[in-house]
């Protein structure tokens, strides 16, 4: 398959396969043999190097493969039957996760976010008034909180955010569930100032995404308070989450936690991102949002799109209006150099003649 | 990690990566830049193949994860939620599966096995049954029959009786569905007389299971009737089990299926397993069951089993009485000849003195 | 119990028993012994009734117990489990049934409401996104359409409006399905053009309500072409929605159909609700809803509520701003003349001195 | 509609309406009004009734209409979703519940039974099974316990026996759930030594059964030890087993136990099962099952039956052999003595030839 005609890859950040180190070590270790569901050597050194890198020495971590399934698996264990989870609208679990969270009996409860974001006071007050409603014995109970970081629109949390939000679910008595399919871009970050050591001390569950990040594919699902959730292994089991060969996301894991590369290898994806975000603007066009990670959201002419799109694969994200669409442009650790450029030069033909 | 000082592996057929083809086509393809979600030109290429190797040109063909997974996606999809799905009491879903189909709401109707066996005499005269029962309203209609080739004990059915088996089950009209977890170690048996064409004909979804037959992870979940199930897409994203990169798995069945590598990847592992069984009875011992796959039934005493654990890692499979044991010794297509020999040779150093 | 020294009783419309014919019917036939579950010759009475009224002779009907669980069990019925019912955000699944559609698997999929109602309109620019979105297939398929007639908040749907609905719904293949919990009341208003026929023709499920329209307890759920819904009797078994007793909910319904009682018994809860709008108007207070059916929406300052709150019971609906609240009054067919002339007679004496 | 001409009622012990207290009580308080949802006077009376006569003042007591949504939603309630219900293979739950159980999303790990009994041992053994598999971590967990007080075969735990499990069950953490539909027959029985105050001494939660017991419908869901259950209001309404008009299980329920006439009220259908049962033997047949409560399990020629049936209705309950068959009578409060004096002076008519 000749690549040169390809379209320059930019629709998402899970086009590729794995980071190089990955692939290696998947041969050399490919005809070891070792124990299954997660019970390996391969899976456990992960997980010391990842309780290393959370600072969180007994932090009780489990491999899945996707993040749809880690979502499902984790909200489901989490709540009680009579419980919902609090999330942004635009969060992956209210709209496209195929109703994964209802099909496990629970009402995903939205609140309006703010640039993918909720905020600890909107928590509060939905709190307030479920707990003020004279009704509310007939209704769902709010049961936890979740929210990306970052987020579906590339913003992210600040360590004062998440710890306000943190306390309300604390004083609440609510855990708070971190989805970090894209957390290296977040890590990454020079606006950053939340470290995984953060993550683990304010969340009571948060994923380490891998798929979007370097791996082949996996999120490890970390609870820093072992035996916070009776019955995990099995919960993961009954929803067709626990790989047989576990050992795959052991080894993958290892690896990206292997001299800090997990919390290097978005950098360049950041940088990259930076200089379309500014070539954009630079070529007389507008970002639909200005946000600091992987993603970039321009707003752009029908006509001008359709000549984009002869070269460029990008994703579709919203219409703007009769004439105009938002798209999105995604870079990623294995976003190569020239294809930025070459990306960045072409913005120019654009312009309607 | 010295593999030297290991003991020799025969607890299961999923303690190796994959073949060798797989790891190295995965390397040779990891930067190409592709579709997700199974849409990319890997996943079509394997769907392919598959259709001609079961000689079914029109079927749907999604590739799964896992083999729990794939159980509760397929059983969820082909039911009303008033139904329940006929299976031995033995089947994986009936015991292994952390009650997977039962939280998607279905009851597993389990029937006595023999040998890991259904029979269509069973499922014909369970649904006279029902429908003779005067408070069958009250009770879950069976549904879908659930069988496993080969079963959970090594067995296999002939064409004779899976013909007879799809006969009752089109004539009542339930669906039809095999789990083919170790489906390639059916197809590489001298004994098996039903080929891919033949379930294609004579199921209504099946799967081939790649987990445990030369791939890293993967099952291909094969719809002959292309368009049976709506919204099966949809489904599998619910489930959690939609990977997003897709062509991973595109790619493992792709190499799976050049060159008839599937039909053919069990044979080492089947006559290896012959060979355990033969050395067995030789040294003076009963085999528990005698089957035909890649899955070897010894019954052996307490104290031997412990001298035997000391050199090999084996399956605890059931008690046998105070006394003694039930073990399983597992061949695949990863087993090697120098790991057989030596297994073999080590029987005759179990007996007491 | 004295009532003499009860507050007023205005807070809902299931505050007292039945009809006195129920009454005394249940009394006369009350050690008669018939068949279980619905299939003893009361219902079946009551259904030839029902379908005579309904002028569709072949509606299958079945008696449940109550409003959520009708709900629950028509929509667990009518979807696949990939699907959402369309609903208002005000519908009575949207808000107060504790979950119970989520619990069976499904979302909610809701629409902004205009004064409780929906439009053909809004459902079908849901649809069209729905179906243009290039990630529909990882989003819940709408499979429903939700709507109650009187809405929640007593408006009602022309035969105009449900007609388009309708036609929307069954040119794109969705069920209609109507909650008829408070039916009698549409039935009962001068402004209402839909009959019980209409309903018939325009839905392909429907609800007639009796707990709130003269019955103890029971709503009918009527399925005008007989056999859409297979295996709907076990379903509303599994639902633990089945009446051993089911005579009891056959009574109720010949009762309330006999000499087209049904069409009548709310006649005198929507002229007293007329005259308490009239007399709260007049008073010069404002109505926070205008709508024409047994509820009434008062706007009233929190110093002047605290009065009322001494002398009658009503429902708090949700607070207006810092000083004021909107209530709710509901009429019955069990409300006394004397009682609505009291209440009418108390509001000059909230004004603020 | 003439009852003369009516076959003798032996079929269940839900044919007629209900005992003639209640009736009156109903017909008095009708145009009542009250608050709705259990909130209301009467069911606070009723509890207040029933925690005395199981001398359990601190007990919870829940409402609801049905045993098959009483049973699914304390089950519901009580596990995790990791977890299955243990239930003798006869259990109500295992076979005629069309699901319910596995529609939440739990499995039924059926024991053996021994007329309708599990035992402690039985139970202590699964346990041990379950926490000795190796692969108990892929498996069911299990939860709790169910047991039937009558079970469906008629016989009585001794309060040793329910003593026996409920230790099994504290030292093993499981909740012990016993559904008492038939209970008023336990307590009304000579050979019964287990008291209302045992069985709230010995089990989590308890239903007391008012559908079979003299009311129209309800079943009184007890917890002894309140707030065991959180958020159970909002389970029941997820459920749809909240009654709008809670008064009416109230009114119910406070007159079942006014004067102890709960524990009385089955004193006659258990007198006349007995003479049932002693007038079927010396007419020379046999009893299949000798129980001492209100059921009658006769083993009875198909020929015989046939003439039996024209004059008599009554339960199939299995097919014996190809000429017998297992016929079941039910007598309960309501029975009169002169059907039953009737059907036993037409036994011995039924000899053949």
């Amino acid at each position: 398959m000749s690549t040169t005609e390809k379209k320059l890859p930019f629709s998402s950040d899970y086009m590729e396969g794995a980071h190089p180190n990955i692939i290696q070590r998947l041969a050399e270790t490919n005809l070891v043999s070792s124990a299954g569901y997660g019970t390996d050597e391969f899976s456990e050194a992960a997980r010391e190097r990842i309780r290393l890198a959370c600072r969180c020495p007994d932090a009780e971590i489990h491999f899945l493969v996707g993040g749809t399934q880690a979502n499902a698996t984790v909200i489901d264990a989490l709540l009680r039957i009579y419980q919902g989870v609090i999330a942004p609208d635009t969060g992956h679990i209210s709209l496209h996760e195929a109703g994964a969270i209802e099909a496990g009996g629970h009402k995903v409860l939205t609140l309006p976010h703010t640039m993918g974001k909720l905020s600890a006071g909107q928590i509060e007050a939905m709190l307030k008034e479920y707990q003020e409603d004279v009704n509310h014995e007939h209704m769902v109970m709010p049961g936890m909180v979740y929210l990306s970081q970052p987020t579906e629109y590339g913003t992210l949390y600040s360590h004062k955010e998440l710890g306000e939000i943190s306390r309300v679910c604390r004083e609440n008595g609510l855990p708070l569930y971190m989805d970090g399919a894209r957390l290296a871009y977040a890590l990454a970050c020079p606006e950053n100032d939340v470290s995984l050591a953060d993550i683990a001390d304010l969340c009571d569950v948060f994923t380490i995404g891998g798929t979007k990040c370097g791996a082949l594919f996996g999120e490890a699902v970390v609870i820093p308070q072992k035996g916070r959730i009776p019955g995990f292994f099995t919960i993961v089991k009954q929803h067709g989450a626990l790989l047989a060969k576990g050992r795959l996301l052991g080894i993958q894991f290892d690896e990206l936690f292997r001299d800090h590369l997990y919390e290097h290898i978005g950098e360049s994806a950041i940088a990259f991102a930076g200089q379309i975000r500014a070539a954009w603007k630079q070529c007389g066009y507008r970002l639909y949002y200005e946000t600091p990670t992987n993603q970039v959201f321009c707003l752009i002419k029908n006509s001008e799109m359709q000549r984009l799109a002869e070269r460029v694969e990008f994703g579709f994200w919203e219409k703007y209006d009769e004439d105009s669409t938002v798209i999105r442009l995604a870079t990623s650790w294995a976003t190569r150099e020239e294809n930025v450029r070459e990306l960045i030069q072409g913005f120019s033909d654009l312009h309607e003649g």
